[in-house]
């Protein structure tokens, strides 16, 4: 664990302005991929993927190798030192020890590249860990929306397909929110963004969902229900609204997705047609003028008649991903300066200090690498309290909280859970669960008064902290 | 798809004198192989291999390196992107897109290389498309015949054991016919050069199998068959041959190959003493100063007790696939230049307008792709009319032909068939199939004079187009 | 076959003086691991690896990347090319030719990588064979003490844990014994060092074990009956011995492995509590100071509670692993030329010239890979006469020795086996084996002047080929 190493897990880890700083660079970059073969000369990164993902591990070696820089790669390491028994976070020291300057890390549990930065002497970036985070993607789409548009703030970027199970749809909406962009969701019925993502959306950003008017959106608009999502001000809004919704006078960008079968359940069914964009469905007033955006690989979601239209980037787009990985490396190398500053967010990760990890998902690092994970939390909310999982960033199950101070517990949304500390903060799933450890039943206040007292004696810290 | 970009997919894209040329580049390349290593400075191949085959793959990744190169390796595609659905098209665009420069592929799909060609934006070579073509392979063995023997043109090479399977014997009877060498076909018994072969060799290089005279061919040729195929006049012939068969005197290169027991079907089996050149088999006196050869891996045809004989050069055949491989790249990377005119075969490829791919080939890529493929084919000859499927060069089986313009149909060995525009053409496999598609059946002219008038009824088109 | 190539196949390939001077070039490559890319500029090695190992195979790749070499990687040739049918030899000679200026070799059958320097044109280093040899993991062992300790001569170096199974520690012993360091060894009960490990330990170093006083060695040495093995002449220890062994006052390093699980025969059973090395074990007077090794990956015998002590340095370990393997790829690549004189050792390999191949071991590669394979063997000992196999280094399991010019055979440890001139000398198994090869008893000597008679008679030669 080395403080002063910069890496990338998450596309948070950058502001905003760092963000458009680089796409400059990939701009520069992209002129004559050639002509940069001296910025990372002598160093090496290393593709460690516990999943194959050929695609995402060619990417990145193409643009260490045009910067003059070696490669080493490990394609498939589930099948070889893992098969020992070795841990991710041993590889990790091992390999970042003296093998590679730079570590590309893909695995199948979310928070995998979290746990690498505890880890690693060199810098780390996440190319997707698990159905977590995959943040180059994000920032090579967003790349993609600044090259063709110019700009991202004010965008409108139309999403269809399934929006629910995509990792790459998530990150990139709240990029969007984040830059300022407007969300138009078309997606299949079914398969509508998580209530989670909303909710995120809606605390963080100030982004409320509002019905949006298919009319204008093209054919793919009448077989689901259209949702306009933004963080502007709604008096902003007015004007264009009626009973039908948000009228979306124009879309610069529709991103299609591919149905993510393989993470389907017994529940989860396709509707008999699959959304698929036709020439036909961009003939919707609003989309004249938008350009077309696929993740990659492509099924059937989009037919190759629609490969050889001018708005069709989506070739162009995965194109894009050789520059702006280039930036990424550079920066992280150390080969790059910028001078925008860094994000101020400062999260803060807290440990978990009694009780086992509770972290719900079963597939986050947290749970699967027990040995070397001291499991931590990030505070989301403080009134009810609400904490995440600081590898895989899901919300922790707690409808108590305790404060390791006083021995006692509270339901998390009462006056006293809002003013535990979080270093004292205990998640409790339920209440066997707080007595089981110990702890005891705070007294339920009955009038503000009793509130504002209990709360004193349940919690008599300074709430310093308190967001 | 950019027309600018040349292509290695057959050894049909280079002309002789292009390929004499490339002998003397890669001589040169060959004299001090760490001597070159600025000529593909700051460029990308990338190995994409939907079939492993590590040999080929270190020997083009050599060839790079040594130039200077840099090297992106997708080992085994079908285990990662291809998982996920991609097609080849779609791998092919992207790849070529940013990530390389240059694309060397291996698929098991012939045509696999050819369709290639239609989508990527930089040069790719076909490192051998199912069992079609590999053309570097093939100018290996011919680049080892000029090295050792200082000219392919006149020289007499033999041929010994699986002729039928091996994609390698192929191509290469192809080569050293139009090279104007001979050729002497030592088959094992039931694995003779298949008729295709034989019926492109009469029709294209005006080459006739006679009988040899097996006594001076050593013991090889008492157990078998033994033919001569030259490209020269009969009456050059005359002075050798008597009721035995003609009489090879001297005979410059030994080509062993190994069963291709992979592709024997439950009719091919093996005679009990398979085929195995020893030092007694070299004893023939036409075989005092061949050069032994083999495309490697070998078994049990060439035992190794001939390795050190100074004859056997099987190794330094493996060894000089990496200067000539260095040549292909950096012609096709344009830093170098020919100075030989290009061929002058101007091979054109037709749609196929009406009906569905009448390419006969189940593992035609035209087939196993089809989502991307438009079925093309190029006529082979036209009395009678005959056509081979573009991708995987496999002849169209049609007894009959129509014309889209009259919208009748033909015997496909009829004058009326032969007048055709390519265009116009479609190929029947039979009577309903042209029936079904709305053709109808054309007169069938009883005499010479009827004949031209249903001809030119038929098909009222100029014969411009004639080959 | 190349004689002046110089290889690593053996860490006896490499004489005590030039490991030191190794020592100094890898501890200045590592004091800037990025200033060295021109040692190896337009080199190439290819790693052939039959087994997967990534560890072993990427600290390879990353030292001729950091020597600003290319790297051709093999990850898995067992799926590839061997497939095919190919055999080691002939890879070897194939990649040898021209691909890679120098073969780093992975194989499962012991004695893989001698057999490969038989064939290569250019050097190979051994990355492992099987259970016999991996050099450059000893070297790097070796390097880590001296590094930390300033000397490797006269140190004291604890082994615990599974001391029979382990391949890494078997080598290492013998080069501690070499260079004069003396041994603890703490064997989980059922897992000591097997007798032909001791054996030689006696043979060649004179090294005898005495029991060791546990007293002072921490809490591991409890369980367990721990062992001192010195090369030291015994008057030297007189001072520290007494009815509980010697007492070892302080150890240097303390080297803990894993149990190798993999290799354990359904005889093989752990104690319940598999030995761990933890905070208490550490505890003991003469650890205060030992550092702590591991070849990695480990699973429960460290837990991660260590590794945050000062004294914990196996990922320093790890980390040491590509300047010491820069150094010898430098050196066999001859960019690296050493002052210290090479090993005096001049070690023969005789053939095994009637019957078949006498090594016992199955997995051994002259069995594995008969057609390439000339039987060979080494002579060990005269009396009792006693041969290992050349490639795997197992001992020839011979009751009887017999000589190809007398055509008589004898008991191995009698008088007249010991005059046999290795060219003649011939290993039975037993007497049925000699006689059905057509050698005939010698007369048994009664008294010790028929016995030198009978030696006489039995082997007449002269003996100046005597070890």
């Amino acid at each position: 664990m080395n403080a002063g190493i910069r890496h990338l897990v998450s596309i948070d880890d950058l502001s905003l302005p760092e963000i458009l700083e680089l796409f400059q660079h990939a701009k520069r970059f992209a002129q004559d991929m050639r002509a940069h073969s001296q910025v990372a000369r002598g160093l090496i990164s290393a593709s460690i993927f516990y999943e194959a993902s050929t695609r995402t591990r060619l990417s990145f070696e193409s643009a260490m190798l045009r910067l003059g820089g070696g490669v080493l790669t490990a394609a498939d390491m589930r099948l070889s030192s893992a098969s020992k028994g070795e841990s991710l976070a041993d590889t990790v020291r091992v390999v970042s020890s003296s093998y590679a300057d730079i570590l590309v890390l893909r695995h199948a549990s979310e928070g995998a590249a979290r746990l690498a930065t505890e880890y690693s002497n060199v810098p780390v970036i996440n190319a997707g860990d698990g159905s977590h985070e995959h943040p180059t993607q994000t920032l090579c789409d967003l790349y993609n929306l600044w090259v063709e548009r110019g700009r991202i703030e004010g965008l409108h970027v139309m999403l269809a397909g399934d929006l629910r199970y995509s990792r790459t749809i998530h990150s990139f909406v709240y990029a969007l929110a984040r830059f300022g962009a407007n969300i138009v969701s078309l997606p299949t019925p079914g398969f509508e963004l998580p209530p989670y993502v909303v909710q995120r959306l809606r605390e963080e950003f100030g982004v409320e969902p509002m019905r949006a008017d298919g009319e204008k959106l093209g054919d793919l608009a009448r077989s689901c229900d259209a949702m306009y999502l933004t963080p502007q001000k709604p008096h902003q809004l007015s004007l264009f609204t009626d009973a039908k919704g948000i009228s979306v006078e124009h879309v610069d960008a529709v991103y299609m997705t591919r149905p993510q079968t393989e993470r389907y359940t017994s529940n989860d069914t396709l509707p008999p047609r699959p959304m698929s964009l036709t020439k036909q469905s961009l003939a919707g007033a609003s989309l004249r003028d938008a350009v077309v955006m696929h993740p990659l690989p492509r099924r059937d979601e989009i037919p190759s008649e629609l490969d050889e239209d001018p708005r069709a980037i989506y070739f162009k787009q995965a194109a894009r991903g050789v520059p702006i990985r280039m930036a990424i490396l550079a920066l992280l190398l150390g080969r790059l300066e910028l001078s925008a500053p860094r994000s101020a967010v400062d999260v803060r990760y807290h440990p978990v200090s009694v009780g086992e990890n509770p972290c719900p998902n079963p597939t986050c690092i947290s749970r699967t690498e027990s040995r070397h994970v001291t499991a931590r939390y990030k505070l989301a909310s403080r009134f009810p309290v609400r904490g995440f999982c600081a590898y895989c960033s899901q919300e922790l199950p707690a409808r108590f909280v305790g404060c390791t101070t006083t021995g006692l517990f509270h339901e998390r949304d009462s006056a006293a859970a809002r003013q535990i500390r979080p270093d004292h903060l205990v998640f409790f799933r339920d209440e066997p669960q707080a007595l089981a450890l110990g702890f005891h039943p705070a007294l339920r206040p009955t009038s503000p008064l009793e509130a504002a007292s209990a709360a004193n004696a349940g919690s008599p810290e300074a709430s310093s902290t308190s967001a």
